[in-house]
């Protein structure tokens, strides 16, 4: 590996950017790519919306950077890594396309987005929480498509005030969440085994144990769980079963999280409200049977991070490069724990 | 007029409460129809929905009540009041359809739901927001109605946070919204000729001094304006033009404060989005302009408040007949010159 110029104690490391321009000008909008490009000893950029995968390697080899910096569009890294490379800092949320496990256990660093674009998923769930509530998609479809205008009762019609919430999976996005419902004076509760109790009580949240409780004493339920051995097809009928008449269940987590027929039959039923951002199947098939369906709203996995928000995680990743080039620690890195949890 | 009984110090007084079974239900449920059951002398109640404007006369003549609690079914107070009637406790907002302004001149207490459903609007223009930006309203309509999935671009989709607010009509419902924005962090100003400044910086709100400086300055605008001779029309093509590209207009207020030419023009220049709950003619008809453009989220009034809050303003009605009873000064009492601002 070879050393790395330094001026005045810090490094200057050869940084190659696989990035696309759509991506450069989310992500990095001026000034953040010119302060990325003043970090680096050498500096290049590929688009990484033209390189196919062998380019990318070459890229990789001709270059040989100690610093990759990537997003959604770049090609997987090749099994044996180019010789310089430490640090991968990648722009998005899972890595698994670009990174495998061995490269991390080989002692590659790798971050990716952290907590820099969770309040944008949150403020998704709040979206779509109150627009199952308020039975909005149905009445603007009706509205546009319909010539249509409410006739006496607007009885469905509901308010998130005084609510009881209950949350599963209580990650960064899960505490954003609580954060913009606090106006609400709603009742928030959660369901993560993973989290310790304290971080609970630090926002006012009741622990719960088990999903089952979870669904049983709530009114809206939000997923958010990460998708693992232990979660996935982990909501079931039985949850469905248990939510009052009219309760609300948004998903802007993992499809799969959710048992697909217990999904299916329970939105069939129409007694139950429905905000769906994520699905079993990406994308969505043309006749897949909760369209159609009144008590459903459906977003094609777009809750977020919104592009007018990705500079958000730009700038956290610049902040990175700016803590590697100087030795501290980096944050949100991925380690093998936190790829093996998050698929 | 009648002396009203009195134990303790305090009247019992004759209440004739005109009322509909679902109006009970939704906005007085148990324990509070029997607690304001409890404070009259006399209780008696005529269902407003069965009744025409003659059986409400007659009702009225024949009980000669000192109070009468009445909701939106209520049919109008004949011109010669019965003679003991000295307290009109309306559930509702807007008292213009059931009094007319001489009865207040001649003395009537009036006072409606005044500030207990506001937070409830303030919801459903927030709703608005988030659906305006997020284009989640056309992203759900072609999810159910053409088989859609996303194809590549999502560019159009924003979100509120870091976002320039701003707000015609800084009243209750104008506050509320405020402290929904709150976990937003985002810059809000408003405009209300009607409200002095320290109301502005008590809520962190900064004051802008023209429509014309509230709309050349902001990503979103939301209407609250209460409806007088110096609101109608007063939103016109220039202020929707003064707006940026993909900026937001959101009204939950009065649907007659807009120029209704200024705003079909811009909603179908496509360039500006749209969370329309009110309109200038209610009901909508049918070939309405604004139905079938993907900018445009409608909604029929619906906005507030839902019918499960309706309890709140119940509430709120009874806390005013206790004070009532026991010789208190009334919360949101309907005076001349409120009766003549709200239409």
């Amino acid at each position: 590996m070879k050393a790395a110029s330094t001026t005045c104690g810090h490094r200057q490391p050869r940084i190659l950017a696989a990035l696309a321009p759509i991506e450069i000008a989310d992500f990095l909008p001026e000034p953040l790519f010119s302060e990325m490009r003043a970090l680096a000893g050498e500096f290049t950029v590929v688009d990484s919306q033209k390189v196919k995968a062998d380019a990318m390697r070459t890229a990789l080899t001709h270059y040989n950077p100690e610093v990759l910096v990537a997003s959604w569009r770049a090609d997987p890294l090749p099994v044996v890594l180019p010789p310089a490379l430490r640090y991968v800092c990648f722009l998005g949320g899972s890595v698994r396309r670009l990174v495998e496990l061995h490269h991390i256990d080989q002692g590659l660093l790798v971050t990716n987005w952290g907590n820099s674009v969770s309040r944008i998923v949150a403020e998704g769930a709040l979206m779509l929480v109150l627009m199952s509530l308020r039975r909005a998609g149905d009445w603007n479809t009706r509205m546009h498509r319909d010539g249509y205008w409410i006739n006496g009762s607007v009885a469905s019609t509901c308010s998130l005030f005084g609510r009881r919430v209950g949350i599963h999976g209580f990650g960064n996005v899960g505490r954003e969440f609580v954060r913009l419902l606090q106006p609400f004076g709603v009742a928030v509760s959660a369901f993560d085994p993973y989290v310790p109790f304290e971080e609970f009580a630090a926002l006012n949240v009741q622990h719960v144990s088990s999903l089952d409780e979870l669904f049983a004493d709530h009114d809206i339920v939000v997923e958010l769980a990460a998708l693992s051995r232990e979660t996935v097809g982990s909501v079931r009928g039985s949850h469905f079963a248990a939510l009052p008449d009219g309760a609300v269940f948004v998903n802007v987590g993992r499809g799969a999280v959710v048992d697909e027929s217990a999904l299916i039959a329970a939105a069939q039923s129409g007694r139950i409200h429905f905000g769906l951002d994520v699905f079993h199947q990406e994308p969505l098939r043309a006749d897949y049977p909760l369209r159609g369906l009144s008590n459903v709203v459906l977003l094609p996995h777009v809750a977020g991070p919104t592009p007018d928000r990705r500079a958000d995680a730009g700038r956290f990743g610049l902040v990175n490069l700016r803590r590697y080039v100087a030795g501290l620690p980096l944050e949100a890195v991925v380690t093998r724990e936190i790829y093996e949890r998050t698929t």
